[in-house]
């Protein structure tokens, strides 16, 4: 069983809720919009009313970190146990733009609780979902009679995830002695919906490149020309209809190598969830599910690896016609990588099939932007089952596992870092994340609250 | 043989060949660029000294039409023989924009001759061409002692050809009764090279679509949603990839319905022709040949249909990357034609075969434009033997045949009219149609000139 009494942490949180509730409220009212300049003195000001906060909560050692673009923060409360394992908590403070005009019934960044929800911008991506962990580790001492938590705690709170986390890998980098941890817990995520609470296990990696094909050296006159040439923009049409079979199966020679396959386990828990595709492709705006055959939605967009093209163009797109044969075509494709694929295999084997695709008399070059790699944690990794333990004493019921289809900077850290990545989020599909009216149910914040406070014991115990 | 005793058309055009570069020379003086407006004032010029030309020239009628847009020249000269044929040449006015800043040597719109050509914006596309026909009608009756032409002469001359002709099928049909011909010389062509005179039998034909595909409601996160949704670029693609077969030829069921095979002595006729591919190549910029098997390249771009993408584009084509399922996507495509192919029914064949392509989840729309029909005229149409015999008789060699892979506002001509395209021209290749530094060889538009002066006797016993 467990250290915490699960009642006594229970009371703690009642006792403090309307304080902890309160000081969300404040830190969301700081418009920390990471992708807008003039709001970059916000993005400081929430950086430095988080460090704040964290020294008030207990941590001895908060501190702003500069990037070259937004501040992070860190923050650190050593166990008195020297033997205790190292964990880091990863989350952002900075939110997405919002103004009242895009379809707020609120201004979204004057937070206000209607119906057991708060609503603002950041309310669930991703302060409320980082701000849990402040009265968690306090209920978690309360609860235990520490004056120190049972591992040793570490925040990283970076301050650009809503702009794609430029600087984050070179943070992680620089700082990774200090950032050193056995485990790593990604507060930035969430579960199935507000009646099944789960447990992410893992994130899809992502190789991105562009592939542009040049034909002849400036448009040319289809009248003069066409039917007797090659055209870029037939043959990036051709290769990226290549790029699948019948089965939507990727065709690139070496892209399932080392592919972990679901295994029946797997297939089994994801069948378990509540999963209504009517509704999911209402959510997708889409017409139709489709894709490699022989796996289900949620295994296809889960733990299947896909190409996808993000973009294509070439020729004359404009009003009318142009009766063009045109000197150039482009194709942006983006793969998700499942564990088990390296992105640095992946393009080798991209580069090798688009080169075999090319017909005489097309040149092409092929750019690949930095890759992400994916993440996933088994099911019978003990830090996984501690998040799993601690959820399910916080909620009261089964928990069933997720993961995400995207990708994250989480993976930076299990990359620098070396340790495995857990995922503790309560956020829910309504909460809105990105749109207006973002919110955050009060009840779920709360249970993250209470599986924080669960979770260190948990996890010491689990990783001892 | 013929009506017109040969030295006399040429003594004609010695004795009278400095005045006519000199009012070629005024003509190119005008800048009658119809593509911009701040020119508009220089077609309608244009146009009023052409007018004013051929009546000086002897034609009893010369018009000045309008349009919505540029001003149309017509002019009529019925021949004293009431059972004379009538034939209609067209050209046009209008001339291509030009500036001193592009390239050119001297300034496009002060013509000068240097080497033996004229060079000046419009001296071979369409000026040039137009104008030999004033010199060589008074040289047709000069030779032959005729006060009227041979035949009953036409001439309309457009404003637009330069902007696509927008209103020359309006302007045909409104106009029918007066410009019924038996016979249409089209000035608007060129011949082989400077060494091989040739003449044009026809053009291709053209139907233009843009096909768009609709996919999910909005831009849709290739994270969350890849692998498991229709993507309309990917469908888009797939369309233009099954548009061919591997031996390069149009999948459309029903394209080919009624396509006039070459036939043997057509074939060996394209292959009299001085073609190296080498060269062809470097005009086309282009780093292969390819296309329809089983044809030479001429065959491919003179005597076979193709279907080209003029266009292609969906979701992101900006600089970096965006991961997206994009909402939607779309492809311009361009069919070119031969005789025997109506676009009506490429139009039908085109919308059954893309509507069989699209996959569940994806929606469409075809968009047609006006189309064009393709015109040729048989090597043995009388015509046609007339136009030859002329050109023979001028150039003194044997003359080989053409056609354009291009499609003109001739086949309107064909199409309101109901008579047979003819082309008549001198130009070549290094004339630089649409570039800087445009000329036309003295030589040739003599030549020109000597051809029209053969053409009307010819066309009269032809078509008597
Ligand atoms: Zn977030
Ligand atoms: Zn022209």
């Amino acid at each position: 069983m467990s250290d915490t009494p699960d009642s006594a942490v229970r009371m703690y949180i009642d006792t403090h809720r309307a304080a902890f509730l309160e000081d969300l409220a404040a830190w969301l009212r700081i418009p920390s919009v990471s992708a807008q300049p003039e709001h970059d003195g916000d993005v400081r000001a929430s950086a430095e009313w988080l460090s704040a906060k964290l020294k008030e909560t207990g941590f001895p050692v908060a501190e702003v970190w500069e990037t070259p673009g937004a501040p992070a923060v860190f923050a650190e409360w050593p166990s008195d146990d020297p033997d205790a394992p190292t964990v880091l908590v990863y989350g952002h403070h900075d939110v997405q733009p919002a103004a009242l005009e895009d379809g707020w019934h609120t201004d979204p960044f004057d937070p206000v609780i209607r119906d057991g929800r708060m609503y603002g911008r950041g309310a669930a991506d991703d302060k409320g979902q980082v701000f849990f962990h402040t009265l968690g580790v306090r209920a978690h001492l309360a609860a235990t009679g520490r004056s120190t938590p049972a591992v040793h705690l570490k925040l990283l709170i970076e301050g650009e995830e809503e702009s794609g986390s430029p600087n984050f890998r070179a943070l992680a980098e620089q700082h990774a002695a200090r950032l050193a941890a056995d485990a790593v817990i990604v507060s930035d995520t969430g579960m199935w919906d507000e009646t099944t609470p789960t447990v992410c296990t893992g994130m899809r990696g992502l190789a991105e490149c562009e592939l542009q094909l040049y034909g002849p050296g400036q448009d040319i006159h289809s009248g003069s020309f066409g039917g007797a040439v090659p055209n870029p923009a037939t043959a990036v049409a051709r290769l990226v209809a290549a790029l699948h079979d019948a089965d939507g199966r990727v065709t690139v020679p070496g892209f399932y190598d080392g592919v972990a396959e679901l295994t029946d386990t797997e297939r089994a828990l994801f069948a378990e969830l509540p999963f209504d595709e009517t509704t999911w492709l209402r959510t997708a705006r889409s017409g139709a599910a489709s894709g490699e055959a022989g796996y289900s939605t949620l295994e296809r967009i889960w733990a299947r690896p896909t190409a996808e093209v993000n973009g294509i163009g070439g020729g004359y797109q404009g009003a009318g016609s142009k009766t063009i044969i045109p000197s150039s075509a482009l194709v942006k494709l983006s793969f998700r990588l499942v564990a088990g694929q390296h992105p640095d295999h992946i393009e080798q084997c991209v580069r090798t099939w688009a080169e075999a695709q090319i017909p005489p008399g097309i040149r092409h070059r092929i750019t690949f932007s930095p890759a992400t790699r994916p993440c996933l944690t088994p099911l019978d990794h003990p830090a996984l089952q501690a998040v799993t333990r601690a959820m399910g004493r916080a909620f009261g019921k089964k928990i069933l596992f997720t993961r995400e289809g995207g990708s994250g900077p989480a993976a930076d850290l299990q990359d620098v870092l070396g340790a495995p990545v857990l995922f503790l989020g309560i956020s829910v599909p309504s909460d809105g994340w990105h749109a207006p009216d973002e919110k955050v149910e009060l009840d779920l914040l709360l249970k993250g609250v209470e599986t924080a406070a669960h979770l260190w014991g948990e996890l010491a115990a689990a990783l001892r």
